[in-house]
């Protein structure tokens, strides 16, 4: 139950250099974006800045993952913004918020206690990077009045946020525009040349790598003294922030909204869990370390259910934020815990500081920090490899787009396990001879075999469930209506491991309409499970005088 | 495209004996059932009628079945008055009704015009039993009201079939209750008991079938020439019918209403066709003869097409009636032809006989017949073959019973998808080794095979997708945590015939994190379809310096 253990009785003084250094440099990075995440959830900055500190303890205690930085991550933040969008005027969308992250760790939990880990199998790859693209275009769109002075959107969809972007242009204070402009290229530069130049200067690496990642907090603190200094009231700010840590505290509100809370909550939770996961693995892999699925439930669980009864949004392991923690030397989670004290001080102390922060340029942060996350390149890497998986990302991200989060996720992953079915229509499916002077059975049309016009040997190459079944037996009725000689079929089931009710109800279907052609049909190379079930049905007794041989060569011998 | 041809070129004299009495049989059986379906579908009673005239003999020219019974259907009929049920009262039933037809035999052509026949395969037998099982329940309750008196049911739902059989019970007229309940009686013992009575009395068993399967038509006669001759005004009749054959004509709703008769139109014509294609090839296998899916699509398309203009409710396959087609002689659609002009005849000549026909009687057929369609014994050989058909079964059931006919389809459907990723979820693999003095590798579980410390052969024995690389990806992982000495990973790709852009990139995150534990992944075995495409990524590429191997005991050669 505490993986955490682990490390801890192997902890060494190397480590801890490690996760220091890790542990502040992902602070320097956190805080300006918990603050912008926060915003963009719809929800007051230090909502953000909550999610940052006891979150990434909890996780630090129950998870498995050793460098995995858990906390306030942009699609959650979006999708808490939609939701928080389409609640009736009386909720208080703080108080929504908090409760999503309860209902999203109670839903982790719960997977956690019933062994789901497995949950993150339907989440296929072209169907989350459909929807990451989709995400990322959906949070730019509603950052970008913020960006451009326009502070209010209502509704984060399509036509609304393009309306406004209309209307900012026109209400535009100009000084906002600069400020924010000025942050996304301050910030583009940072992220892809400065280290380039301050290694020309002969700046020694990991120190330019230092200056570059604590871009966003020079943007936040060079433009809140900006604004501060000069007066400038006409720039939206971050405004006041509560001192101090926020209280324990969660109102509950009334069933019909906790319903309406639910389905998205628990949306929220799979996709956190599903990247997170993903994270988890390719980083625990590189040392082999071990990643438990079910135990990763658990601890995202907990992580939510305190992000929500510390004022804090729903968290999620962050992949830029996770990368940043360890290219920085992270070997534990010591160095998550070491960043949520750093947070936590802020917060605690520093409030004052933050409130002149002015919202574009958090805007700006966000922008730059998501616009990575639109792979345009992967997709079309997809599209070349598998034109169904393309599909599949092309309608995810469409869909999303357009039918919004909720609605383009079912249909994503709807077509996407459609997908399995279409690839399992077409069996691969070889009429078998035996090579002479061998007891092996091949394909005749590979090899050149001997065979008997009175048997007919059919391998079916995969599980035979309802998606594929119609196949063989549109095959095997179309083989007799040319071939009235045969009078034994039989099925060498070597690949086979699993023949679901449809598959059985087909086979005794055709059992029995062959029988009244004179026609046997027999089974061969059972493995022993399917053999096991088959004996819980009628088949084996339909089969009569038909039986069940060990090989096809036995079959060929006993039938020949 | 007329498979007609076919059976025209070579019809004999004894086809026609078979024929002319299968269609007389028919015809017998199917002019009360058609009005009693048409009063299910909350219709005039000649509507079903009417839909057995045309439509059998435009299918009997398209078609490729030559015993299939085309017309009026029970779960057609429900799904039709579900609909009917839930559009706003501006709304003319019949010509909704109608509009459903046409919309039904578009969606058909449609889908055959893409050769999309596969489409069938989508319908598990599960969620076809599940879907049947509750189809006929519901057409029960929605009956019960017409049999014991009360005769104006005006939704279809469970809450308020319950409500209106006590209001049924308090209205109830004695008499409607009497002719209802001796319907059933006396068509419960037609069914089960007349023919080993007659049996026993001498009469010939040929006789007593065609008695057996007049006993709906008797029941019919039997009960208007009550009514008619003591003249009973308090019990509901079928009431006038116009005379001769129904108007060409059809008259167009608007566009709101065509969407929301849009999908439960595409609905019935799935669902009819699914259970038309499975009772097509059930017979045809029998005598060797082909059924071509996607002109079944076309035939039946164009049957509805021809229902909705020629005043018909939607049309499709009918299991109990094609099986009386078949049993009494049929050999071709001829019968099929002669059972539409007889019908024909008595809805030219007869009307005026029909009108004094009770409900009650109708419906007493109605819910005789529909009860067959309740198939525990089916369910529960489901549910003890397999759990996850079984729950897939019980989940469709109560979705349709509770939620309605279109959400319990979509859910059952989407459940059976799934049921293919949890099936899939644990592929069989095989970590193996080679039989000494062999180039075979076998499973080291099972076999006594030489092993090499440093080597690590893995044989996948399903196809990979997102549903599974999950469980490979945690199943090396686990191995390398455990087992130091392994430097190269031999994936065994003999079973693999689809390589989906998930498990590729889950490949490629392996190939790149096991490089940096000195750990090299190579392929072996595979296939010439997954080669090809996986030339098309860059994975060939990333394996450097683990290359591709035509076997693993290539690989072995080379790496040990």
């Amino acid at each position: 139950m505490l993986p955490s253990i682990q490390w801890i009785k192997s902890y060494s003084r190397e480590d801890f250099s490690g996760d220091l250094i890790a542990g502040i440099i992902t602070a320097i990075l956190l805080v300006p974006q918990g603050m912008a995440f926060g915003i963009l959830a719809g929800l007051p900055a230090q909502t953000g800045l909550y999610a940052s500190i006891l979150p990434p303890i909890v996780y630090a205690i129950f998870g498995t993952s050793r460098t995995l930085a858990v906390g306030p991550v942009s699609v959650a933040a979006i999708m808490v913004a939609q939701t928080l969008a389409s609640l009736p005027e009386t909720v208080h969308p703080l108080n929504a918020a908090l409760t999503m992250a309860v209902l999203s760790g109670g839903a982790l939990l719960i997977f956690g206690c019933f062994r789901f880990g497995k949950v993150a199998n339907f989440m296929s790859h072209s169907v989350l990077s459909g929807f990451t693209n989709a995400a990322a275009i959906l949070i730019i769109l509603s950052q970008l009045p913020n960006l451009i002075g326009f502070s209010k959107p209502q509704h984060i969809s399509w036509q609304s946020v393009t309306q406004e972007i209309e209307l900012g242009f026109q209400l535009n204070s100009g000084i906002t525009l600069l400020i924010g402009l000025l942050s996304v290229v301050f910030l583009v530069f940072c992220t892809h040349s400065l280290i380039n130049l301050l290694s020309k200067l002969h700046v020694p690496r990991s120190t330019a790598t230092l200056i570059s990642r604590a871009a966003p907090l020079g943007i936040v603190c060079l433009s809140a003294v900006s604004v501060s200094s000069f007066n400038l009231e006409s720039v939206k700010v971050v405004g006041s922030i509560p001192a101090g840590l926020p209280q324990f505290e969660l109102s509950i509100p009334s069933i019909e909204i906790l319903k309406l809370l639910l389905i998205p909550s628990i949306l929220i939770a799979l996709i956190g869990y599903v990247e997170s996961i993903s994270i988890a693995k390719t980083l625990a892999n590189r040392h082999r370390q071990k990643i438990d699925t079910n135990q990763e439930l658990i601890a995202l669980g907990v992580a939510n259910l305190s992000a929500g009864i510390s004022g804090g949004m729903p968290v999620a392991g962050g992949f830029s934020r996770t990368m940043v923690n360890y290219a920085a030397g992270a070997k534990t989670q010591l160095a998550a815990i070491i960043t949520a004290i750093l947070v936590g001080a802020v917060a605690l102390f520093f409030t004052p500081l933050l409130q002149h922060i002015p919202k574009a340029a958090l805007a700006a942060i966000i922008i730059v920090a998501v616009t990575k996350l639109i792979d345009i390149k992967g997709a079309w890497k997809i599209w070349r490899y598998d034109r169904i998986d393309g599909l599949v990302l092309l309608t995810t991200t469409a869909a999303v787009l357009f039918l919004g989060i909720e609605a383009g996720l079912a249909i994503g992953v709807g077509f996407s396990l459609t997908s399995l079915s279409i690839r399992a229509a077409k069996p691969h499916v070889a009429v078998m001879g035996r090579v002479p002077r061998t007891e092996h059975f091949r394909n005749i049309l590979r090899h050149d075999v001997e065979t008997w016009p009175h048997l007919l040997f059919i391998r079916v190459d995969e599980n035979l469930t309802f998606a594929n079944v119609a196949f063989l037996e549109t095959l095997t009725a179309d083989y007799l209506v040319t071939n009235n000689e045969v009078k034994h079929i039989i099925f060498v089931l070597s690949s086979v491991n699993i023949i679901d009710s449809s598959a059985l109800e087909v086979l005794e279907r055709m059992i029995e309409t062959t029988k009244e052609l004179d026609v046997t049909i027999h089974l061969s190379d059972v493995k022993g499970p399917v053999m096991d079930k088959l004996k819980t049905s009628h088949l084996i007794e339909l089969l009569r005088p038909g039986g069940v041989y060990l090989s096809a060569n036995e079959a060929a011998e006993t039938l020949k």
